[in-house]
Formats: C-alpha cells, structure tokens, sequence
C-alpha cells in the first residue's frame, strides 16, 4: 500500500505550525524539521515522542539556514557547504532517533533546497554527498535532477514523491505557495493522487499532463484542511 | 601519562578562533565546538578532519544557545531545554564523527554552562540526562556538583579536569575571564599542573590551596600563548 | 481615560501570534516586537502600517536576544550590553516609524527583561540608559525597581502598568505563565482593572492585597481570548 | 581630494575581523556593520565611538541576514523583503549615530546584496526603496544597475565607487575572493586608483580596460595588508 508522508514538527519556540497531534495517527512517515527552517531541539523530542507512539516513521527534514523565511528563500552555497548543513541537521534528529531506539528512516530535503536541486544536478550531488553516510532512503521526485544523481548516477534508495496538496508546472515543477495557508480542495487532491498511483500521471497548471512518480505521497501539515485531504486520502488509498 | 584536552573548532563562518593548526598535533583529546557557541557545520567538517589526521580524540563541547555572548552569558532553561539543546548539539557532531568511522570520546560543556552546573546541581543533572544516552565520558570538575551528580548520583564515566590557564577561586570555582585574551605565564602553568597531578592541590586567587582532581588537563587554543603553554606541559608530563 | 497597551507584532516568519488585526482596533498603545523575541522586519513593516491605519500610538519593545524562548529566559548580560541590545532594537523599529511619520511614543522591555529589571536596580539602570538618548516614555511596575530607577533615581517619563491579565504575587511580581496560552477570565479581568483605576490596589495569588499603579492598562495579544477581555475592559473603562 | 571608505566593525562577539584600531585614523568614511552579516549591538557602539573620536563619517553597511556566510552567499528575497532588512539594520545603526550626535553619512549594502544588485535592476530598486526614507547618499558602481536606477532612474544622490584592493572583471564585476584573506600588492592598489582617479578606468583581469566611477575609493580593512595599502593610497592621493 502506498505510503502517506508529511512534513512534521514545524514548530519553532512559542510558534505552532500544523496540526501535528490529529495528522500523526493518519501518517506512515514523517519527515521531521530538524532546527533550520523551524523547529528546535524541544519540538524535536515531541515530535520524535509523538511518531514514537503512533508508529511512524521518521525521517530528517533538513533545509537552508533560513529560520527568517522558513527555508523557502533560494540561497547559493558551495556544494560541501550544502552537504555539512545537511549532515549537522540529520545528525541533530538522530540523537533523539537513537535516544529512543528508532532508526531513521530517510531524509528529505525541505522548501527551496529541495525544489533547486530538482533541476540543478549539482545541488542533487551536494544532498547525496550528505545522504550517504546515513546509508538511508532519500525522498525527492520522480523525472527530475532527483532522480537523475540519487537514482542512476549515485544508485542511492531513491523513493519519488507525488504531492496530494500542490500543484505541478508543466516541467514538473512544484508551485510553492509562499506563506502557504490556503486550502486545497479534498476532494481533488484524492482524485489526482489515486490517477497518480494508478497511471503515474497529473494535470499541470497548464493543462497538460505529465508523467510523475509516486512510491511515497506526500501531505502538507501546514495546509489547513489538511487533517481532511489526509482522512480522505487514507480512507481511499484503503480501498485500492 | 595524564591526557591533555583543548576546546578546539571555535571558528565560526569567516572568523578565525585559535590556532587550531598548530594546536592540534599537541594534544590528546579534543572538545570541539557545536554550533551554538562558536563553529558551524563547515568548521566542525574541517576540526573533525583535523582531529583525525592527528589521532586526537573528539568530544562534544556543547554550550547554551549564545552565539553573541560564546556561550559565557549564563541562562535560565529548564531542565529538559538543557537535556534537547546538548542532545541537539552533539547529535550533530557525531554525524562528522559517524562518516569519519570515529568515536564519540566524551562530553564537556561550554562556558557558562559548565561553570554554572559546577554549582548547580539540577544543572548537573540535566546535563547527566543528556549525556546518558550517548554513554561516553562527561568532563567536570572534581568536588563539585559535577563529581556529586555525574558519578555519585548517576554513575556516569565521570573524568576530573584540571585547568592549567585559568586561576580558581577559593570555593573551587573557575575564574572565567570574558573575552579572555590575556597571556597566562606558561612556567607558573607547567608548575600549578605538575603540582595538580602529583597533589591535588592548587593555590586560589585568595592564597588558599584547594583540593582539585586531575584525570585530565585542560588548556584553552584561545589563550594568545596557547602553543608555547601546551608545549611547555607536555614536555613536563613526558617527563613524569 | 485609562489607555489600552497591548503587545503587538510577535509573528515571526511564517508563524503567527496574536490577534493583531482585529485587537489593534480596540486599542490605543501597541508595544511592537523588535525582532530579538518575535518578529522581523518584514512583520514590523507589516505592525507599524497597522498601527498608523488604527490611530495607535507605537511604542518598542525590545529583548533578550533569545528567539528560541521569546525573550521569557532571564539571561545574565553586562549593562552596557543590555543598553546596546536594546537601542539596537528600538533603533530599528524607530526606522520604520520615521518613514511613517509617526513618533516613537515609548519602550517597555519584553519578558525577562522586564521581570527581572522589576527587582534588579542594576537591570533597570540599564534599561534607563538605553530610553534616555530616546526620551521618551518608559513603561514598568509602580513600587518595584522599574518606578525606583527610572522615575525617582533618573527622572524618566515612568508610565506605571497594570497587568489586566496576568496573576501577581505577594510581592508584585507578574507570575509568567511560560508558554502562556491559557484563557484568562475576562470579568474577573474587568473587574481587577477596574479596581485597579479606583484604589491602586491587586488581590495577589496568595490573596493579600498589595499596591498598584495604572497610568496604563496592559493586555496582552496572545492569550486566546485576548479580543473577548479587551472589549470587555475598554467597554468598562469607557463608562467610568 | 577623493575620500577613502573602509568597511568597518565586523567584528562579532568574541571574534575579530580587520584592524579598526589602525585603520580607522587613515579612512574618511566608514561603512559600519549593522549585525545582519557581522558585529552586534556591542560592537556597533564601538565601531561608532571609534569613528566619532578620529572625525570619520559613518555610513550603514546592511546585507542578506546570513551571518554564518558573511553576507557573501546569494539569497533570494522579494523586493520588500530586502528593503525592510536593510531598513531594520540602518535604523539600528543609526540610534547609536543619534545618541552621539552624528548624522548617517550613506548607505552601501554589503556582499553578495551590493554584487547582485550591480546586475539585477529590481535588486538595486528594492534597495532605493530603503535609501529614499533616510534621504541620504548612496554607493555604488558606476555603469551598472547602481548607477542605472539610483541616479538614473530615481534620482538618489548616487556616489560612485572604485575598489582599490578587488579585482574587476570585464564586465565591471567585482572578483569576490571568498573567506578573502590573500594580500593585495600595495603599489598596484595605488597605481591602480590614481589611474581611475584621473582617467576613469581599470585593467580588468581578462587584460582589456574598463570604465569606472570614482567619486570615492574603496579599501576593505580584512585584507591582511590592509593598514600598509591604505597608508600608501592616503600618501598618494594627498599628493595629487
């Protein structure tokens, strides 16, 4: 059964971000923010507790330094700068990994890091420099600069993503919505990811379609219905 | 022979913080910097690499979160803030250490932190919580909250340290000079130690002696003769 | 009348706090986050704009440098570094205001800052030092330190405050309720305040009676039903 | 005679960059740090204090909010994003310039934000935006988008600079020489600026000559030479 995954733990101090206690119980994985676009090291132990309890998996959610702009803000590092900001964040979630006997699970880059190297194979090269040493899976999206270096020049366990809750271009590309709080119709979201799954293909803003990969799906937990596409996405992934 | 530990790795982004270079080569154990007081992911990839190109050990030096101050300001976090925040720190340490197939030796907290655990000891316990899971040496100081807690209470892998560049007050207490960047005569601090190994003892800044323990010595990269002092003691334990 | 102060402008990032547009209406003194315990610029802009179009008069209020606690964990910094984190802060906000045209009406230090200041002399002194190139209002606690320093001792524009929605103790500290997001009853809040106005006195959590002052009434934006207790209160305070 | 403008206070916490002491009696203009890519509130005190004592005008020196990389990586904001970042560090700067009674000489953004804006019209735009609201001088290079929009277009008194101790491209691009802590001859440097003083032009390092604006020079004062090339510049350009 394909697998649900959503981007957890994206509090920061005083700051709530994401219904995290609803949508952990309806999630296979969860990609955990590890203190550089949100989080800190308290609202990483509750949320490595909380995955504990209801049996998800965890991976690392590591991003560019950018707490100011939640990591959504595209930066220019060299690709070993890229690789050590990486490996410090995943190694600062392992510490609560292995504290409470839990492997990790994968690492999935957040925001403008992870939608760069989508088309910037060096970028790519930088996160598998720093995915290797964790011998782990690595999330990112089928027919892209992902799976082009993870996959087939780096033959890392690459797992394609398809998103229930965002839009594509037609060169694949996600439409990240900045300062995104609008809701996404559920309904649809069910639609797109069953044809997803099915016949590995969606509907871009532009009308057309184009082929996407989907061994994992991917939930947001900052869009506000998103308890309800979540609910609905189970229930119908369920029943395949 | 008695061991020789310097805070190493204290740069951060472009600005230098001893000679690591030099240092390095002379010691026996490293404390290097986490991130939240000095260094960053970059710096801890390069003193790991150090470190190990010179078979020196690495611990975790992990400080409050007080990159302006270097970690000498001292805070008021709960004891699980305390817990997360080194967990945190070392966590992303060990990455470097893991991908370099080195071990974590130990951990020895920063500045204020330490000073204030010294006295502390819900302080001490806190560090305690954060140090078990990891299962390693933690440094401190012999009679005081760090001995009391680390290995009467807890059984922790307790390990004294003597202070060959900084004077004691008559209660035990580090005098930590801010933004230290004196001189520390390298005879008086080759004699204080000898006199610490052989001893226990060491005379305060009051003229008192004062009972210390010594499982190892620790010397500081940031002191401006730092080569000359550590050059100085080694020659003296060799001889031993 | 009795102004209305509320902190205002402690989103950060993504993230919000506080219901700033619908309780800048009902108010009439907003104390604007800096960026050291919430917010940024792009959210000063964002407040400050607010304010101007509401008629609110805009006040600084500055920080520990602690983003990760919100400015709520005391911190032992010199006084001439408190002097410099603060006019830094106020400086910054005051950018904003000079582009609008609006005055800078006065400084109430946020959190610990404020806490600690209202038994340290030493804290309040330094705070002082800070609003005097400023000369404007400084608002704190009648019969602590705050009214001992900056009125008495250094003849500042003291403005006194009572606190609509927070406990005092016996000895007219706030009691800070850490990650403070607990309903406060809005009629017993009315009722405190109005008290408050008429006999300078407050029932304390251990039931004594001790004295106030209330040149100012201060509500704060974060408690969940912050726009249910300020409407109830500014309906009161406008029919004495 | 053409004035000499140094980068100044970059300084941060403990850490030390150039030689302010030294440097400061030889430069007429500084531009001073305001924390967002080096120093801090204590820092900035100092810097002014030392500027106010040798009679050096002050100008704000702002960038990217990227303190682990010196502001020297490109990071991607929207136009109000950097015009609120450099309006919140010019602010904080200038209340120190308030409280001692000095005017705020000029803007200069700093890094990657000054380089990017040379070539991307809505960059220097965004930073215009920032500048109009203190109606003060702005620097920048000749023949680029600086001069384009700040003059050109929005009439902003626009003063041009030659860089004394950086190589051009033939582009009239700045070579950045990252972590730059190589030497600079210091008989080139001058040779190099009494031809731009007098002829408006620079060999760049392809070979061919390119035209410059010269109104004021610019030396950096973390080039390790820093002290000798300023001394011989300021010798030569009083004997024009």
């Amino acid at each position: 059964m394909t697998k649900l995954n959503c981007d957890m733990g994206e509090s920061f101090g005083i700051y709530r971000a994401g219904n995290d206690e609803e949508i952990m119980p309806l999630i296979d994985v969860a990609n955990v923010a590890c203190g550089f676009h949100a989080s800190d090291p308290n609202h990483i132990r509750k949320t490595v507790e909380l995955a504990k309890k209801n049996n998800v998996k965890v991976g690392a959610h590591p991003s560019f330094p950018d707490l100011q702009g939640f990591g959504r803000r595209e930066m220019k590092m060299s690709k070993l700068e890229i690789k050590n900001n990486i490996m410090y964040q995943v190694g600062a979630l392992k510490a609560f990994l292995d504290e409470m006997e839990m492997p990790l699970n994968h690492i999935k880059p957040h925001g403008a890091l992870y939608v760069m190297a989508s088309t910037d194979e060096e970028m790519s090269r930088a996160i598998a420099d720093a995915v290797e040493p964790f011998d782990v899976e690595i999330f990112g999206m089928a027919n892209t600069a992902h799976e082009k270096v993870y996959k087939n020049e780096r033959g890392l366990n690459f797992i394609s993503e398809f998103y229930a809750d965002l839009d594509y271009d037609k060169n694949g590309k996600l439409v990240l919505a900045k300062g995104k709080n609008s809701l996404y119709d559920s309904d649809l979201s069910t639609k797109r990811t069953l044809r997803a799954i099915k016949e590995k293909k969606v509907k871009t803003i532009d009308g057309s379609d184009i082929d996407v990969g989907c061994d994992t799906i991917c939930v947001h937990s900052d869009t506000p219905n998103a308890v309800e596409i979540i609910t609905k996405l189970k229930n119908a992934i369920n029943e395949l």
